[in-house]
């Protein structure tokens, strides 16, 4: 398994080794732009909640949205949150119990839920749909006002986290190699399945390219 | 979409409709049983904080391991804390970027972490490996009780939470209909791929009937 941090948590301050720094922004980034779905956790009145929401990246900020009357949303103004980024790529099926895992790549981020406002809220939304689905932005009918307002867009930087990443086969003890027992990986991954057309679609409207060359990422 | 709800949050104690809290709960057990990873949400000196870990479920319970020494294990043991389960079903192309939507199944959970000992532990652990890779355990080498002792397993009551479940095509403003922008849904799902065998195996030893009859729940 590999560990790799942003900065050390809880928050103590320490120089860090630039090479190792980079090195690591690279596989949180691969891991952050890998999926759209994170899980954020906040406090409400001392309990602790976790929401699942989707998540873009712009260099070193990421976003997130949801409906302005979300209560979740309204309560994190300015909050201290944490993101979770996870992907289950396998089980590792070892030879004792004990030594069973999974393979994953995972990320966790802290920081200051900000809120943005104004004609940069209404270019993220857009830059939003963009990033998830390439090419689908101009062929949408124009945002409006109220849609705008109806909407709320988060950012934090991505300065303070972790990052675990676990791959190969399992890993026993000596001694249990010797044992006639099968072990190796399940892998498993996300897959698309072909596009389902609206039943309301117009008649005569075939998928289009941006929808045929859409790649889960 | 649709909502249910085990218990209203924040705690309001109501009466349920016992009809629709079966109904409810069916629904909270088969998205729980659906996958075996979760993110737990807790509060370390007054700062949120998730961990993606696997479940699993025995009746009305939830359960989760880790390891002894982990931060997050030792930190949560009679504590609040809060369960996400979430599947991504897909991407909902709709004819407006507002109206874009993902279709998934969420469930959120609340309750306290209770942490198990004893026998009740061992049995546990063992149950773990069963549910998840059902024919495995016997194949085995026994757990020692070192191994019982660096792990650790807690327990939340599945009585407090709520779930979500989107499905279908998009839901666009009645005039966009009108539009002739291609609307529809692109189904993701999670997929087994071949086991690969750990190299270290001992030579002849095929996969095991388990093995193949795995399958992704």
């Amino acid at each position: 398994m590999s560990d790799y941090e942003l900065r050390r948590t809880p928050r103590t301050q320490v120089v860090r080794n630039p090479k190792r720094a980079d090195y690591d922004r690279e596989v949180v980034n691969e891991i952050i732009d890998a999926t759209a779905l994170c899980h954020v956790s906040y406090i409400i009145d001392g309990r602790p909640y976790v929401t699942p929401t989707l998540q873009w990246r712009e260099g070193d900020t990421i976003y997130w949205h949801g409906s302005s009357a979300s209560r979740f949303l309204r309560q994190i103004v300015g909050k201290e949150v944490c993101m979770a980024i996870t992907h289950f790529d396998g089980y590792v099926l070892a030879r004792s119990a004990f030594h069973h895992s999974i393979n994953y790549r995972s990320v966790m981020l802290f920081g200051e839920a900000i809120k943005i406002d104004g004609k940069e809220k209404n270019r993220l939304l857009d830059n939003f749909v963009d990033t998830l689905i390439p090419g689908r932005l101009k062929e949408l009918r124009a945002m409006t006002d109220q849609e705008a307002k109806a909407t709320t867009v988060f950012s934090m930087l991505i300065d303070e986290g972790s990052a675990k990443v676990r791959t190969g086969p399992p890993i026993d003890d000596d001694e249990d190699y010797e044992l006639p027992i099968w072990a190796g990986v399940i892998p498993i991954s996300q897959i698309q399945h072909a596009p389902v057309p609206d039943p309301n679609n117009k008649p005569g409207l075939d998928i289009p390219k941006h929808v045929q060359d859409f790649k889960l990422r």
